[in-house]
């Protein structure tokens, strides 16, 4: 197997086509890669060139000082093979290429050029990733060899809160693969690693993730999938990531035949019978998602609660609003959870603490009374307390963080202590503040009901 | 018929129990009802003070200057009874009734207080809403008789843009109800009302939907339903609605038992069975959703396009990401919608854009390169242009606000004079910039791609 550390975890990276215009990619590629504080060496390969955005350039790899980890390849598709071999033959054990036109352009010589590249990366034993790939950011080493506006434009931390479990991202598609750290970021959600992995023509997916495993920066996988091109790769990956108890959440695109369509001119992937897919994962413990929010609901509910896993199918609701706690409990039920009436000495407990048009039966209607007096911290621990359930839903407000400031320390000890899973859900529109305070605390905090029920009822699956 | 226009849009507006201390319910829905520039006459009525927040106060609502259109009675359950027979005796037409503990509360003798509410609300032929509501907004007229801490704190035009139809929401849950507001708000959506009925003791939400027929500023409903007290008045006011060309989104809780118990202590209502209520729904055109953005994002879409509903379910799909483009086809294909190949003279005019790892078959995968030449707006004008296609959506990134700062006057245009309904999906996190020119173009910008191929699946269906 080629060095997959050289790849992703480079000390080196030469950047072969750097240009010094920034507008255009061969250039916003290294002014990316140099903007978020990567500790390791970078070298800009150009012909034409002597310095490069401030940096010594050399006319081509072999002039280099050292031979670097890891080749960047911001050239076009028709220079890629001749580079490529001359990595390989200069002892460049990892290559990212970046260029569109192989395979998926069936009109030209795309095919042949993507062929030459497996080739060569088998010839030299490196690790190749794309072409037609948009990069990757391994986040905490801050190396982000990629174009994506999204890492260009993301300011401050790259993490996210560290209270939960890291998600590792590995998508077929640059712009959804990204998306995920876009949609996610604003809601302080942890991610080690984004890797696309584009065409494919020599590293897969399942490669990169098996990969991620042995590294274990990562907690939970989250794969956008156009293709699984090996059966037997994801076969022994998906089994060792279920061994190592870090879930897998998947979107497998190409159910229809407009989306097998958009897939072959994509990244050239044939796609299987959404059927046989879905078979695959049920067996891996793999669970499947339909929309960017789904996906990131769920993973940031497995990053959160992966470690003490829910016995039962078993719920109890505390909210404030009762239409809330209603829906919330059919959401929960559809998604094939109970939520059963809590046990006397519980529901004794509870009724001291709320107004006689209030109720303890669960869904626990609190009212807005009891969550004043007890916090959402206290309200979820006297639910968690029954024998009757296995997870809590805590029904919250979060457009006004008051309540959550208020409740802050408490909520982080539950976090820290509940042995059952806890996850707020917020039909208002969340402030930044409680975002914060929720995922400084290692609470999930989702937006969508229907994700949120989903979530949980996976999380009791797993 | 009690007169709804003296609740929904009266001159004057007692409020009976109000106080100068606004950290109390009784206080606080006077400083909202001031805060929002009202141009009414607000008497506040209280046995205590002479003044009320800078207003002259009255002893009862007999000594008050005229007769006021409405009552609005911030005092407790217990009182409710008496101070509704001195409205009615005074010749008060309508009253809103916020108070909780009556039918909600079956330990108590709330059932039979609600009871004496509804027989007063006859008596005396009087508009009652409530009791425990959480009030309504009439934003057009910034009425705001509500503690809702979504109004409290709303900051701003109330209204949202106005180049698409306005939303009312019609619902018995408050917390709920002005969630939707509080949510639709951030991204431009505009509504007319927020009318949360409570116990529904008098009048239930079809009384107050038909009344909004009438008054005619809303364009699209949402009704948040925990059950339908009145069969007859259901199918009298959907299939006036229905005639009217007024699309109606509901969500009606109650299908599991947990929901059941949730609805009977929350409103006191008896809900019927989830199968009966869909074939009602889908009777009358009714399109029922499961989360608050999915009612939002159907809402917003039948807002912008009831004027120019598609004649089939044939999708035209333009991409700069081809994963983007492949997951939302399977989407569209999941929610029965059609993604046709497109025809060979509109596939040229495509062609002529884009480059030939790109394709026009559709999903039209026209890379990057296309979008900046022809903006979001020219792109989906040649899909739409295509006999093969009864509607666009327009994968796009709004995270990046310059392709739609470019493209502003053409986006406009397009909305204005597209017979066939464009719709927005953006997979990246949108910019405050791209929201605010999709919407004051009145084009609907989703971020989740299965409400999406919903909301366009609903309009080729209503």
């Amino acid at each position: 197997m080629p060095d997959l550390g050289a790849l992703f975890s480079p000390r080196s990276v030469a950047v072969i086509g750097a240009s010094p215009d920034a507008t255009i990619i061969r250039g916003r590629t290294l002014k990316v890669l140099l903007q978020h504080g990567f500790a390791g060496r970078i070298y800009p390969v150009s012909r034409s060139h002597a310095v490069v955005q401030g940096l010594p350039a050399f006319p081509s790899v072999a002039d280099l000082p050292e031979c670097p980890d890891l080749a960047l390849l911001v050239i076009p598709a028709a220079s890629v093979a001749d580079e490529l071999e001359r990595c390989g033959a200069a002892g460049v054990k990892a290559a990212l290429v970046l260029a569109s036109g192989f395979a998926e352009d069936a009109s030209a010589s795309g095919p042949a050029m993507q062929t030459k590249v497996r080739d060569i990366a088998r010839k030299y034993g490196m690790a190749v990733c794309g072409p037609n790939s948009e990069g990757f950011a391994n986040l905490p080493a801050r190396l982000c060899p990629t174009f994506s506006p999204v890492i260009e434009e993301a300011q401050g931390s790259l993490t996210g809160e560290k209270a939960s479990g890291r998600i590792a991202v590995v998508s077929q598609s640059g712009g959804i693969g990204f998306a995920f750290f876009d949609r996610g970021r604003p809601r302080r959600i942890p991610f080690s690693h984004v890797i696309t992995t584009g065409n494919e023509a020599a590293l897969e997916c399942f490669d990169v993730v098996e990969y991620l495993l042995d590294e274990q920066s990562a907690d939970v996988f989250v794969l956008f999938l156009e293709t699984i091109r090996n059966a037997e790769t994801f076969r022994r990956v998906a089994a060792k990531a279920l061994a190592a108890g870090k879930p897998i959440v998947a979107v497998k695109i190409g159910a229809s035949e407009a989306g097998r369509r958009a897939a072959a001119s994509h990244t050239a992937a044939l796609v299987g019978a959404a059927e046989v897919y879905r078979a695959m994962f049920r067996r891996y413990g793999i669970t499947e998602a339909t929309d960017i929010e789904q996906v990131l609901d769920i993973a940031a509910v497995f990053a959160a609660c992966r470690d003490r896993l829910p016995r039962g199918k078993r719920v109890g609701i505390v909210t404030a609003s009762g239409g809330a706690g209603g829906w919330l409990a059919d959401a929960c039920s559809a998604a094939g959870l109970e939520v059963p009436e809590l046990d006397a000495p519980t529901r004794k407990n509870i009724d001291a603490h709320i107004p006689s048009y209030g109720t303890s039966q669960n869904p626990v209607d609190c009212t807005a009374q009891a969550v004043r007096q007890l916090g959402y911290s206290g309200l979820a621990s006297l639910v968690a307390d029954s024998e009757r359930v296995d997870s809590v839903i805590v029904v919250t407000s979060a457009r006004s963080s008051e309540t959550f400031e208020r409740d802050r320390e408490n909520l982080a000890r539950l976090a820290r202590k509940s042995s059952k899973p806890v996850v707020l859900w917020s039909y208002s529109q969340p402030a930044e503040a409680s975002v914060r305070i929720a995922a400084e605390a290692g609470l999930p905090l989702l937006v969508n009901l229907q994700n949120c029920a989903k979530a949980v009822a996976a999380l009791a699956q797993y």
